[in-house]
């Protein structure tokens, strides 16, 4: 049996989406981080990072979620969700799931949990001050990924879907109107009517 | 003709070691990082992020280390530079790229690149003193991945060799002694010795 350890709110909720999209038997686990679990010596023995995705499979854990995407898509070839039989391709949607970890989602990291990369109080506060303009610069480069449509890698819908969906999803909390990016938009209007992620945000909220 | 841009001690070397262990004809193209070329109208065009590295090829541009990575490992199968056949051990790898690209590359990011995040000159410098823990801090993890050896992956070597290598490098600059891993050190001094590393490294001086 599958498990996946998530947080709602998180970017767990893109493995989430990829696992329902999947169609996969597995058992959500949520950490409670309100009450520090992942930093509990018990968390900690799944995850040694202390953090979410953790997606716990007979043969051991995966984390990090471009790892995780796909992997769920590689082991569901059937179903479609990465262009596994063309390299080229699937370079291309992994470069987009890479950019959206190393690059968007530290820089929403930087308006909550500046405290990783400094301990002074007011460096804190002014890492806070930049966030919805390195948020934005980055969707600005993501609109423009989104111009053959209707889904990032274009006519065939993938793991980076789910992804991008999750990440766009912070843009209101972290100040920046979805509105300035039409595309990035219509695909997150595009993304709640799936089942799948319907039943994803279903697993969050239980 | 498969173009490579690179820059000298920035995370494009694990690329270039990637290439030159595959055996594969491409053309190396320095980027002055130091007349600031990343961001020259001719470069953008390359890759709109103004980063390295960017892989040129027939089909169009790849950016993002773990995704290139992945790319040169699929496109030449019969030299073994990833677990391709086994889609866990393969999500082992891109899981260990993953957080060398979004957790080890950024905390170094924070000792040379806090502009990035914040405008505020005294926080860039606070930035700058934590780089050290928080490099020490993912070592720890990394060292503890290098358990099984003698590679990343065990006894496979991978694509996630010369990442780790890469990274690894950074550490006396970063302020953290190599000597305190010594898995990592012994990781570093081996991959030194490999031809296709000293290769690439010559790359980069020419």
């Amino acid at each position: 049996m599958t498990t996946f350890y998530y947080s709602p709110g998180s970017c767990s909720l893109a493995s989430l989406i990829a696992l329902e999209e999947a169609g996969l038997d597995y058992k959500p686990r949520r950490v409670d981080f309100s009450r520090g679990e992942q930093r509990s010596p018990e968390y900690l023995k799944i995850n040694p990072k202390g953090r979410v995705p953790a997606l716990v499979t007979e043969r051991g854990t995966i984390t990090e979620t471009p790892a995780i995407l796909a992997y769920i898509a590689q082991i569901t070839r059937r179903v479609r969700l990465a262009p596994l039989e063309d390299s080229f391709a699937f370079a291309g949607m992994q470069a987009f799931n890479a950019y959206l970890a190393s690059t968007v989602h530290v820089n929403h990291a930087h308006g909550r949990r500046g405290s990783r990369w400094t301990d002074d109080a007011s460096a804190i506060e002014a890492m806070k001050a930049k966030v919805p303009q390195t948020m934005a610069d980055s969707f600005v480069l993501i609109e423009d990924q989104l111009q053959v449509g209707p889904w990032v890698m274009g006519s065939e819908y993938s793991v980076a879907d789910g992804y991008l969906f999750t990440l766009a999803g912070w843009l209101p909390g972290d100040g920046v109107e979805m509105d300035r990016f039409p595309k990035v938009k219509a695909h997150f209007e595009r993304m709640q009517a799936r089942a799948a992620v319907q039943r994803a945000l279903a697993v969050e909220k239980a």
